[in-house]
């Protein structure tokens, strides 16, 4: 697909016009050091665009930045108030008072409001991060970004770091303002030349850091766990090995001494190919506890990835069950992890599908401390090509009470986890850790202290000019760090500041309009992709577009099952994998009955013939047909509600989404057809409705 | 999968004790020149080696090497008999005596019978040639040769000629003893490095030649239609433009002034992305016909694909048919190639699948000349780590006879077209090319004289010092030559040729298990891959290993419709594409009716239900179950008789061939489960005989 050129890089949602209200203000900034100089650099930006000014102490002012007399440093929340006629933000520290300003960005006019109530903000969870798959060499198969959908890495260049910087700068300006505060800079597949970014190229780690710090983004590094004999010359990377763990420790001492402020390691071990304990007959405890160890005098953390099953299954063996495999691996290590050690989890059993039950490893392991993992990069949601907001999927997973309807939600139990150590990637507020994890009913979100939990994502950035390929997935990014700040805020309203502040100015009917297109987009998109939970259908390798049977005779342990009768994945305790017994009650209750089993996950959890009546009413495979019709139907409306929109949106905006939605349309067609005609070869029944089957 | 290392190159079919007969002997040359030295050198090194003597002119001589007296250049066929005490070789020509010299060797002991009888030989086919599909630069996707299986190209090493062509000029030596005459040194997808071997880079091919002259073998060249945009900074390819043709006509004579021997053009046009004469609105008529002008005056002729096809078919659209694309594009262009313009059209309709009907393109040309492609390098044949001897399929197809079991043959039609011009790639006996089509009945194989027909086939060589990967692939290589000269010698017998030069002293036992591993490994190859001519069922992009529904639903064309109810391809007349009337009477009524279609090939014309009865008495349904299941097995016996070889044979062969039939094993089960549980799960119907279907 031709990109459509453009001369200059989009400002996402940072354009100038944003910044209107603050610039025409008079503003105050009291208080001192870089982070500060930071906020000082945008207020002036603004004023020198609208006419505002920034006043010296004790002068009058529209809006005063400051530090509360007693913040200790590192402190992110900060306290929105009027103050006599003016508009203050009283910060914990330094971070806090950049995150303030932005608030009042957020807000525009608003912020100056004379009835503006006084409230406190702070993160819900402590640590807010994007991990990038970016390869420093591009490789031969995943090229510079895998699985990136938006051009090349903002970092690397054809195998080293980009002599030009500028866009990272950027980018930690547009994080900042979204809320994130951490980046991983390369991909958690470690290959030769990555290794090497821990000891000899630790320069380049260095060079980011410094570009990313004015912006309090810290840079954590996703490293080789054979590194010690890769780059060490040790004969084993063994961890218990002596000479090992004082490999690592000596190596993460030097990485402190070049980056005093650097966030931690990131590691996926013995997981589809990569190196790990298991080579050494140790288990995730003893490999993690390693890293840890070596991390812990810098009190900065090591996440350990969850994910590791066995890619090498034999699709006849249907007792395995790739779903059981992150809980049948680390649920009996619970208690067994160092203190900063943190269990990266992604948010499903499986793999970043569109439609997952949330993993249970997330329930079942209260003595450790876990990392939810979200994808931005839209792998198995359209790569980008396809408008598909994602918060909608998130704001569920966030708010899923597992043990209960009036049980905490998952973002409370996360961000209600021990608090990292001061030093580590999240600077939490002076005293403010929360011990245990049993917050209660909407405690993460409504105004407790900061928690040391840990949000990570993978970006969906690129060095492409609207950032993300998809200039409107542009918000996946945004909703983030938002959603890492406040995980029961409602989507349609993180849209809607995103629009404000991306489109500012935006007249009603634009707004409306993005709303219609990108409120029930991840919906939209489910509708005409795998069905009821199933997942996958995808293309193998690139995993773009249908292919029913793709993935269904290979290794990777994601099968549907699909026969004349009937489909879906036997995952019950009483006839099939055991899976839903990995819930707490209620959950494992309700996915283990077909009656209770929600609709959209059905197919997950249950094999059932096509002509099984869903809880909506419908049969599942005239719901097959009539979703696939309904989905393919309503990217063609977006498309001509898209097409109304020139006029109000930048010409090259709108030229690339025209061209997305294009292909989107394409795409969705091919995707309701295959669909279709594969279960109607299969199923022998016709559309109730007569429709178009091929 | 690991190689065993290997520290000599293979001999391959000319291991130096395959000469013991003729080096043991006296043996007279009278005859003089390059190729005469050729033969010289060869008989003085086996002399060298046991014990015989190259003998002065007149001197007494057991073995007699000359050229008749009215012999002009370059015959290539030769009379074997007796003169008294000695066996002699008459040839036609230089070449001839070339060959003569291998058909000594080939008879060993009993080349010196005294009751040898008299016999003329000469080769059926003028032009016999391998396509080298190798790139010059490594392709990103296809690596340096394109469905290689066999290492690295023998020419071509990362982006340029190899400086050491020693093993170029073995590859000479073992083709000319199989009786091969020409070589393209260059894949038909003609990338950007490559086009450039026409002109700056022509001293390379040169190199090639130079190496290759010594055994007699031609060099040709794949072109780019585009070369005269790309190198000649032309706005245009158009064929019919001006200075198009002299570019071509000019590019052309430089070529001949450097490689005076010069074999011809082999042209892939509008097939698959590769340009052609449709960006102009020309015919391939015209493209060709601009080619062979350039090459007319230097007699040398063009080979054109015929390959060409929708390869961007929807497959929602079922009344396309790739099947009948060839046809349908050519076979109105009959009479309007030029004289030395030669149709290259591969065996089937499709693409060089385990099963197929014979091209119809073959049968519908008579006023063109017409070569047949065939494919050693085993694309779908099981990628050179299955055994799988192809000389029955070729036979088959060499001997079809489409217009009545009393019709000529295959062979006998092309083999009989119109000799190619003197200097053309095919140096044929003097004056005596045979006009028309309509040489009757085993004409081809009996005692003619030299056709100017043309076989083609991929090679399947490498760098790998088997040559050829699996060992017994060698085979494939070492038969087309020989049947090329007699396309109506019977496969066993030419297996028994190859297994008397390469394991020369081979014992019975060694002799017979090879042959039962040999003789029908073809047919077990198909018996547990795609059933009954339906062809495809790969996964997609490599094509090794199933994947029922890997092109299903692509734009390729290659599909198999299964649905519940049945399989196949309708492509009747009566109510399908129509495709078999593209065959002359009886086949195409043959092939229309469900009741004489050939079992083989039932799917290939008809979508019938899995409760079709064959004419073998067995349900379509439990003719795949059964064939899956006897393949499979089939391949575990193998396993075992080649274990019994060892100490038979060279252990290096020995290893490396236990080590491709145990990934043959692993492979042919799983086709077997992935074939039949696919058919199970669609048809409901249990295996008769209540085998394992997962």
């Amino acid at each position: 697909m031709p990109d459509t050129p453009s001369p200059t890089i989009h400002p996402a949602w940072l354009p100038s016009s944003a910044f209107r209200a603050l610039g025409s203000r008079r503003v105050r900034i009291d208080a001192a050091g870089p982070l500060a100089d930071t906020v000082r650099a945008e207020v002036s930006r603004a004023c020198s665009l609208f006419g505002g000014a920034l006043v010296p102490p004790e002068a009058p002012a529209d809006l005063i930045l400051t530090t509360a007399p007693a913040a200790s440093g590192g402190g992110e929340g900060y306290r929105l108030a009027r103050r006599g006629a003016a508009t203050v933000v009283i910060a914990d520290g330094p971070a806090g008072l950049l995150y303030g300003m932005f608030e009042v960005v957020r807000r525009g006019e608003a912020a100056f409001d004379p009835a503006l109530p006084d409230e406190r903000h702070e993160p819900a969870f402590g640590l807010r991060v994007l991990d990038h798959w970016d390869n420093v060499d591009v490789h031969p198969v995943m090229g510079q970004v895998e699985r990136g959908y938006a051009g090349g890495s903002l970092f690397w260049r054809d195998g080293r770091l980009r002599d030009d910087l500028t866009r990272v700068g950027e980018y930690a300006r547009l994080l900042a303002a979204s809320g994130v505060n951490a980046v991983t800079v390369n991909n958690v597949n470690v290959h030769a030349g990555e290794t090497h970014l821990l000891t000899d190229r630790l320069g380049e780690v260095a060079a980011i850091a410094s570009t990313l710090r004015p912006y309090a983004i810290r840079v954590h590094l996703a490293v080789n766990f054979a590194a010690p004999v890769i780059l060490g010359d040790l004969p084993t990377a063994d961890p218990l090995d002596e000479r090992v763990r004082r490999w690592w420790s000596d190596t993460t001492d030097r990485v402190f001494a070049t980056i005093p402020d650097f966030g931690g390691y990131l590691v996926k071990a013995d997981s589809e190919g990569q190196p790990g304990p298991f080579t050494y007959g140790r288990t995730h405890a003893d490999g993690a506890g390693m890293l840890a160890a070596a991390l812990a005098p810098h009190g900065a953390p090591v996440r350990w990835r969850a994910f590791v099953y066995n890619h090498h299954q034999d699709w006849r063996d249907r007792s395995t069950d790739r779903a059981r495999a992150a809980h049948d691996h680390f649920a009996p290590l619970d208690g067994r992890f160092a203190d900063n050690v943190i269990l990266q989890v992604k948010y499903g059993p499986i793999d970043f599908q569109t439609r997952e039950p949330v993993s249970p490893v997330l329930f079942a392991m209260p003595n450790t401390r876990l990392a939810l993992e979200l994808q931005v990069t839209q792998e198995y949601t359209g790569q980008q090509r396809h408008l598909c907001y994602l918060p909608p999927m998130w704001s569920g997973i966030l708010g899923f009470r597992a043990t209960g309807d009036n049980a905490p939600t998952l973002a409370a139990l996360l961000s209600g986890a021990p608090g990292l150590p001061a030093a580590a990637g999240a600077p939490a507020a002076a005293g403010s850790s929360v011990a245990g994890s049993g917050a209660g009913p909407g405690g993460a979100a409504s105004g407790r202290t900061s928690g040391g939990g840990v949000l990570s994502a993978v970006s969906n950035v690129g060095d492409d000019p609207f950032w993300t390929g998809h200039p409107l997935a542009q918000a996946n990014l945004y909703a983030v760090g938002r959603l890492a700040w406040t995980p029961d805020r409602d989507p349609a309203a993180i849209l809607d500041e995103w629009i404000t502040l991306t489109f500012s100015g935006a007249p009603d009917r634009l707004r409306r309009t993005l709303h219609e297109l990108m409120d029930d987009s991840w919906q939209t998109y489910e509708q005409y992709t795998a069905p009821l939970g199933v997942g996958f259908m995808v293309r193998p390798g690139h995993h773009y577009g249908p292919d029913v049977d793709g993935y269904e005779y290979t290794p990777w342990g994601t099968y549907h099952f699909a026969d004349r009768d009937g489909v879906g994945v036997d995952r019950t305790v009483a006839t099939g994998t055991g899976f839903t017994a990995q819930y707490p009650v209620p959950w494992s209750d309700r996915y283990e009955s077909r009656d209770t089993c929600p609709d959209e996950l059905l197919l997950f959890f249950h094999h059932v013939p096509y002509t099984h009546v869903l809880r909506s009413g419908v049969t599942v495979i005239q719901h097959i047909y009539d979703t696939r019709f309904a989905g393919a139907q309503r990217v063609a409306e977006m498309q001509s509600q898209w097409r109304e929109l020139a006029g109000l949106v930048d010409p090259a905006v709108h030229a690339r989404v025209t061209e997305r939605l294009a292909e989107q349309l394409r795409s969705a067609e091919e995707w309701r057809d295959q669909v279709n005609t594969y279960f109607y070869r299969k199923s022998g029944i016709p559309d109730a409705k007569g429709r178009t089957i091929h």
